[in-house]
């Protein structure tokens, strides 16, 4: 396959990134073997896809998010953590069932797909029906079956169980170990997961350090913050991703120093204002520290969408807010951690994250022609800055198209949106009473 | 013209903002005259829209642009605002003609109506030509030529007459006057200006407080702040607005109480997290005092897009994080600073912002049958979290259809953009040297 003459976002490891424009990127099987200037002469015995007027960009990664709670959306709004958690999450997921979390993970796929996204890392329950819905729509994702210390050991096992069915189902599905945060496992479980994650090679997605109310409530109650018992459990020793780290201490920072070529953080910045947790993800700290960051959505039930264009935007805006200083997180800042930060996320440093030969083909085809982005003095700002996820035209994942002409290929749009529409009223469902967990840092 | 079977957005003064399901929407001419519950005997003698499945909100309004600068879109990223103003767009606006004023203007009208935006608050250079664009294209602004005391007497004489002749130009065009700012108009030229404002009932729209650092310039140069010159040149008296805000103090508010009949403030969170300038709009205070609160873009040399929806969004998420305070700015707070607020930016409370019989026809249709907006449990928390611009399908102004199925009905949008791209090296020409205007304030 080929996509032609189409501009192609370079995002070199430092440095400025750039748009190199008349290229032909050439893709065998699921990978890009090559990026040639166009020429006239170009074969044309592939299937062709016009890139005229296009920039081609890595396929996006949404590097945390729990998926199936796009069908949340909307009905858990105005609320401070601890009642979004007590008062509507935990309380409505009484109301999972495989079938619900399948309707809604292909919701999830299908939005996520025509935004450009090509990758997600989710971190939810039933996992194995997420992973249905992923390989169905097309999407490459990793997948974290969650536990709470609370399910007991068979509940734990169950979960680890499920991670190791996952990690062998398809080649565009990884699994990772799931325990939910450092507040809801224990210390004994995260070293049991810590010592499975090492023997069989799975890496460890869990919440931690989310605010620094939690990080401070961890000192006054352990003496240690997350990021602490992280490392002595041994999780960041097994390779984790951190989601959030709004929390991190500078103290922390050469903790996670040591352990920086397996673990990364997902900053999901428009859930931090939304929820008024006071910070957001330290990245200049964490950069110093040569620590991956990548950019995530969390789950819509608080970021409302998956639109991985907006959460860049917003970690360029909240980075410089943070750090007073409009010259950091620069346009080439940004672009690279959305796409090799982001990368790193799942531990899919050299598979995905930059439009090179020898990656996979995952790739998000934009068009800057509307007025909204014109005129186009710099693509890279375009792509930070103004860009809608309705610019996304055509995507590929694992060099197949995935999206064509912004409709989806793989599924039947309507039914999807039947299916989530026919079931919402189930999961907001407070009648039962009860809740899974109970938040209390 | 009658718009049947749609779900209406109702904005009450005080309370819960709610969405009326199966409407219609009588309109004569260019104002509303009734909402009545869809029946199956409505006449069928009118032209219909059908509103099946869409949400008609009051049509946005950018309570403070300067809407030609969409042509230095991603000109001047990554800068400190001392360098975006010295080293990038004063010098940029030496290269300013009323051609190239007018490609812009016709640009941002085309942006601004194909996301629903109806109404625009501008603050620019040959604003004659930016009225043009205006009448051409259907939208409804409010124009303020902008001046400085540098540019003299005759400088001066010559942008209040244009608002004279703006004035009087067409039914969808109002004027103000437009003196630039508090540190660059003299005190002597704020007070001309009030004078002139009062005897001939134009308001004065400037920016004042734009950020802390200015106030604290203010109290050490002066001794006295933003507000404080604008109450003392009488200007508030007047009837202001005041674009940002951000630096406004405590002590200012029980000022700006006094005038809160006629004042207004427009806020534009984007850029005040673009540029780091520390601060956001204290918009709990102001709310406290009486004074309406819009929302508006700014221009797109640092807002990067008109997009209102993204700034009602940032307004809201920005918000709460100041406030540290998840339950404030509530989607109904959200939505009511975005259309009664807004509409008191340019005066027009009375005629513009909600949509209820009486008012002018300024309405968007809003399509949230996309996945990234599925399923609705709140119309409300979509409107101000996950609807895209690209969602409105529909515009009206003045009872006119100006966006139809996503397409303009009255300009040439391919004519638009070609001029766009064609004179777009123009602007950003930095050899000639020189600038308008140095920023030291």
């Amino acid at each position: 396959m080929l996509i032609r003459n189409v501009a192609v976002l370079v995002v070199p490891e430092q440095g400025e990134c750039r748009v190199d424009e008349a290229q032909d990127i050439h893709i065998q099987d699921d990978r890009i073997t090559a990026i040639t200037p166009t020429t006239t002469s170009s074969p044309t015995d592939e299937e062709v896809i016009d890139g005229t007027g296009l920039v081609a960009v890595p396929g996006l990664v949404n590097s945390h998010t729990h998926s199936p709670m796009v069908m949340m959306r909307g009905a858990a709004e105005d609320l401070s953590i601890e009642d979004w958690f007590n008062q509507r999450i935990w309380p409505m997921e009484v109301n999972l069932t495989p079938e619900r979390v399948r309707v809604g993970a292909r919701l999830a796929c299908a939005e996520m797909l025509l935004a450009g996204v090509t990758t997600f890392v989710d971190h939810y329950f039933h996992a194995d029906q997420i992973a249905a819905a992923a390989i169905e729509s097309g999407i490459r994702a990793d997948l974290a079956p969650t536990y709470f210390s609370s399910a007991g050991a068979d509940g734990i096992n169950a979960a680890v169980d499920t991670t190791r069915e996952l990690s062998r189902l398809h080649p565009r599905i990884t699994a990772s170990l799931g325990p939910h945060a450092t507040y809801t496992v224990t210390d004994d479980d995260l070293k049991r997961t810590a010592d499975i994650a090492r023997a069989e090679g799975f890496r460890i997605h869990l919440h931690a350090a989310e605010t620094d109310d939690q990080t401070q409530a961890s000192l006054d109650n352990h003496g240690v913050t997350p990021v602490q018992v992280l490392e002595r459990t041994g999780v960041l020793d097994a390779g984790a991703l951190i989601a959030h780290g709004c929390g991190i201490r500078p103290g922390d920072l050469p903790i996670l120093e040591r352990y920086a070529d397996r673990t990364a953080v997902a900053s999901c910045p428009k859930v931090y204002l939304k929820l008024a947790m006071g910070e957001v993800t330290p990245i200049k700290g964490l950069r110093s520290a040569g620590v991956p960051v990548g950019v995530g959505t969390d789950g819509a039930a608080v970021h409302n969408t998956l639109d991985v264009w907006e959460a860049i935007r917003m970690v360029a805006l909240t980075q410089k807010q943070r750090e007073h200083d409009a010259e950091w997180m620069t346009l080439s800042d940004t672009l690279r951690l959305a796409t090799r930060g982001s990368a790193a996320a799942p531990g899919l440093t050299d598979q995905i994250g930059v439009v090179e030969p020898g990656r996979q083909a995952d790739i998000a085809l934009v068009d800057l022609s509307a007025p909204h982005n014109q005129p186009v003095h710099d693509p890279r700002a375009a792509l930070v800055y103004s860009v809608r996820a309705s610019d996304v035209v055509t995507v590929l994942v694992a060099g197949k198209v995935v999206v064509r002409d912004r409709q989806l290929t793989t599924m039947d749009l309507a039914e999807v949106l039947a299916d989530a529409k026919s079931l919402a009223h189930t999961l907001v469902d407070l009648s039962k009473g009860g809740a899974i967990q109970h938040y209390a840092p």
